[in-house]
């Protein structure tokens, strides 16, 4: 009986197994007949901060091949450097700070002018007291002030930093594009750190037995590190950060010294940087724009909010790496038309507020109809058709494309897809009159943004234009 | 006994499983040994018309990474807009229409013009009775005259629709680049219906429980619909189509009155119609190109037959697409010159006739030797050499090549590789005398065409160029 | 009992093929905990050399999505006409010889000018004595010298032949880009052969029967070739090579007929070359640059040695295949810097000595410890840093990159990440004081090359530049 028993569970394994292997050989990760608002599923603790990992196997980020984590960052806390196998784009959710990148090869174009200008230079480097003896000068690369909105570029194989300078949490989250052929390994995400390290190890990899996630110094030999860099062998162990246990966002002790430009508005002009000769190329390549700037917007509607999008017309360096973002911003009861991405998949983060969503597949299957709020996740894959209604007062999100120009269409409005068919088709189409048929073309004047709750009587179509 | 031949079926069973196993761990799609002339494998019937599908997991398809259908739309049939995931390179097999896109963004550029030419614009749009009493012209983005031989670029996520003008069938033929990185799904064909639905719903798909696939209207709320559109609840309710069952190609009562331009040939200025500011880019580019003027042939032989190709030089379009084409009419007896496709996969679709045809794998092994008549597919993958010889009187066919500039290799004729070799890698490769190689390099003087069945005694050079 | 050891086998059997399924599901092939330096797995035999084939399913390799081969070529041996479908860059390891490609369309534009000078051109073109009566001149498509240190660039589809001119034998090794786009096959590196054969077959592909491998006119029927040619039916069944024994490196009886440009340096002027119209393009492109001359190295340190990079700045041609190559060439007690790829795989292949080397993974494993030496390959994954230490006279070697312009970062040295890093990140980052930071900034001032014994005084930053 036993042995009976044994045989029909084993049977019923291998039919599960057998299941799920027809589904694996042709693959059908997009098969999504629900989407759900998602949270991050590992959080790695540090001194000062933490990061939230988003599951990249959960099926809707898998279809869309991207990897997602959230960044806090508490005040004085430092993000020491790290690099990662793909593409990225970052988007400052909350607080201010600064942010370098090292770019293999370009010059450290940021230098301590205080010989030539020695009061002004002084207060700008800052906690360094042993270059008073010295005479010394620190020299480094690009530093930049980041503040929330700013959404940032980075290409693989970059080492980046970021240092919280303000008084709440900087947050930043950030996608990984998986999927691109940037990504030269396999579909998984992963961080090389430079420092620190991450005693909880990377818990979102599978098929590998997990330690604790050491920084890239650590691999090496301490005597290889010394004779790389000419150091001695107790130094060189100290850059294996072995004994270390801050993980990978540490506090700073005392005064942040690097040298910084002023504020923005206040950017002294580009001719007074150090040329190197690389200086047109990748190395001052801009990487950063702010999306929270209304009086840049894209679309902009006083009563209903505003959209701006960030492409490579915009910044050219999305060319590069294939990814480009849409800012939104809408108050109670505006609703974002219905519309599709035409050629790429959105990932969707919730930045304030909350809204509702209704998101629609290839089947015409509502595969999502609930509410989504600040922090939580979302994928519109490509095609999906998506409409958003804000349900507080003010519902703010970022929008990251999988494509360095994503075009959307939408259902309805003065750009819409129903009105650029001939009133034919629609009549016949949707076996409705020509009278109908006009009213569903060319009642909704607005291109993007309009009122989730319209006037009472819709039945005549309106002359003026919005 | 009974057990001991359960666990014996249980062995197989794993056996057969740990083989498919490690057959994916590995995937080897390409490992054609046999190549079949394949036929739709689905038929979706729809109030006039019908959609024939080909099973994109046939081993062939697999290999090329892209998908198949046949549209058959009857006279007065118009086949409602949707748009794919994909890339999508269609031919116009038979029969005359009209073809509309909207892409978006792009202005309504087609406008009825009666108030300006009362009489002559009445003409060209026709059917909407009721515009008489409220002076309501109609404005639509671009309709296009399409008609046998047109090759067709569409960009994914831009909804197209077509109407048959004829009497008979309208027959358009369609490939979908599924391995395309312009797909950001997976590996299948999703098309997305705005109007009509497919009660029979996406049968070729894997791995999801098939219902009727719907409109994208059925999936949202009808007071979401009214809301966006301005329009009452019950017309929103007819937009979802959930009452129709014509299915996606539908036939027109009464006439169809869109506003289009004079056939071609008579088109009217460029310069006529009016700006948006976008036209120089997207939203006038040119995705249509006959390839059935002999006159526009690439290579001609007036007792043989023609070849015409399509690619990005031809057709700017192709360049983002990725996917050209070339149409090939040849004459009984004639044969094209075995080649390889360098640097694409061929989906090769018989128009009219047939054709004797042979294909040779990687190995060395002949992996097809037969007929191919008219409605059949058969992939001639990267690499693979294939010659081709009409068994009916003509024998007429299109092939979709996965590159947007496809290049062909010859291995016999005057552009051919054994042309481009040294006289001694021949004799040395193949022991042959150089006599012999003599005749291999120059006997052949024709490119790519030549009979069948030529002159009895080859022994000689013949000192005329063809 | 026998049923109840059964049961437990298949439970272990199935739990072993759950892991594997799991892993699979979500592939990991980049998961390296390991690895090794890998030698061929399969030697391929022919009259006059051997192809030796590294087997592609090597963890490492699946990984970097590339496979490699090696081409021994005896002295006088020619390896007979072949294209793959992937990219290919070759290397030439030893020797000397003569190459060929025939790329489709491209005009035969070496021809024996005998007529024209007639004492010259015979002397350049010997070895036919049959033109003697018949005043026949071949003409072929470009023949060019190849040598040590020559890195060969061959797009997809394309034909391509080796001759043996020296004395020593001529070694090439290349690797295939299975990952690229450009291979529209499956995973699997796939020869064609145009003549010769194999008759070991395919042994590095899975899921197939493998019989002989034969060359592409064995496929076709005797009566096609014949017709295809205009040749003999006993000439066609000779290009088939069914009864050749010989594999796919042959060796050349007499003198080697083909027309030959002079040695490198000697080169005739281009105008002299016949023109087709196609010149400027692909058939006149550069496709071969020598990597081994010193004069032209990137980095050189007379003491250590250098490094040459070859990149689509320097090679066009790369920018469409997406490789590039480095040579290195270093002295005992030569180090190279610990650096990482940020956006390619690179595969080294020793040709000379042997190095110690430590790879670290992206979770500060040390994933490689030890030699590698001639012959050898190993991969360097992409994000993986590697430090490199000559451990015989000299240390030469290879590295493939999968991007036409690979780019490394150096962990130490004057353009590294840490030169790059302000101060404050560093002391911070790694718990050290200012002092021991700037030495760790500033003590090497070498960017690439360095002893890897220096001084034994490291405790104060030099102030001298190397």
């Amino acid at each position: 009986m036993a042995r009976v028993s044994s045989l029909l569970s084993f049977s019923l394994t291998l039919l599960v197994f057998l299941h799920g292997y027809t589904a694996q050989q042709f693959p059908n990760e997009c098969q999504l007949e629900q989407l759900n608002a998602l949270e991050p599923s590992h959080v790695l603790k540090s001194e000062a901060g933490r990061i939230e990992v988003w599951d990249h196997h959960a099926p809707q980020l898998r279809c869309s091949g991207v990897s997602f984590a959230r960044y806090v960052i508490e005040s004085k806390g430092l993000y020491l450097p790290s690099f990662v196998n793909t593409a990225k784009l970052s988007f400052v959710a909350q607080g201010q700070g600064l942010m370098g990148k090292v770019i293999p090869g370009c010059a450290e174009t940021f230098q301590d002018s205080s010989v030539f200008q020695p009061r002004e230079g002084r207060r700008q480097f800052e906690g360094q007291g042993e270059e008073e003896q010295s005479q010394f000068r620190d020299m480094h690369q690009k530093v930049e002030h980041i503040r929330s909105g700013d959404t940032i570029a980075t290409t693989p194989g970059v080492a980046q930093w970021f240092y919280n300078e303000g008084q709440q949490p900087l947050v930043i989250v950030s996608v990984f594009d998986l999927a691109s052929h940037q990504n030269q390994l396999d579909r998984n995400p992963r961080p090389f750190y430079l420092a620190g390290n991450n005693p909880q190890g990377q818990v979102w990899l599978q098929g590998r037995e997990q330690g604790p996630q050491k920084n890239i110094f650590s691999g090496f030999g301490p005597e290889v590190i010394a004779q790389a860099f000419k150091i001695d062998l107790q130094t060189a162990q100290q850059l294996q950060n072995q004994q270390d246990n801050r993980g990978n966002i540490v506090r700073v002790k005392g005064p942040f010294g690097v040298i910084r430009p002023p504020l923005r508005g206040q950017r002294p002009q580009e001719e007074e940087r150090e040329g190197n000769g690389l200086e047109e190329t990748i190395c001052s390549a801009r990487s950063v724009d702010n999306l929270d700037d209304p009086s840049r917007a894209d679309v902009y509607k006083p009563q209903l909010g505003y959209l701006s999008t960030l492409n490579s017309y915009d910044l050219p360096i999305l060319r590069f790496i294939r990814l480009s973002a849409l800012r939104g911003s809408i108050r109670q009861n505006a609703m974002v038309l219905p519309q599709w991405n035409a050629n790429a998949n959105a990932v969707l983060y919730v930045t304030d507020g909350e809204a509702q969503l209704q998101i629609v597949n290839d089947n015409g299957d509502r595969v999502f109809d609930g509410q989504v709020s600040q922090g939580q996740l979302i994928v519109v894959p490509q095609g999906f058709s998506v409409v958003k209604r804000a349900t507080s007062d003010q519902f703010r999100w970022v929008e990251f494309k999988t494509n360095a120009n994503a075009q959307i269409n939408t259902l309805a409005g003065r750009t819409s897809v129903m009105r650029g068919l001939p009133l034919a088709v629609i009549t016949n189409g949707f076996e409705i009159s020509p009278e109908e048929a006009k009213r569903v073309k060319f009642n909704t004047l607005e291109t993007t943004l309009t009122h989730s709750s319209g006037p009472a009587s819709y039945g005549r179509p309106r002359m003026t234009t919005a």
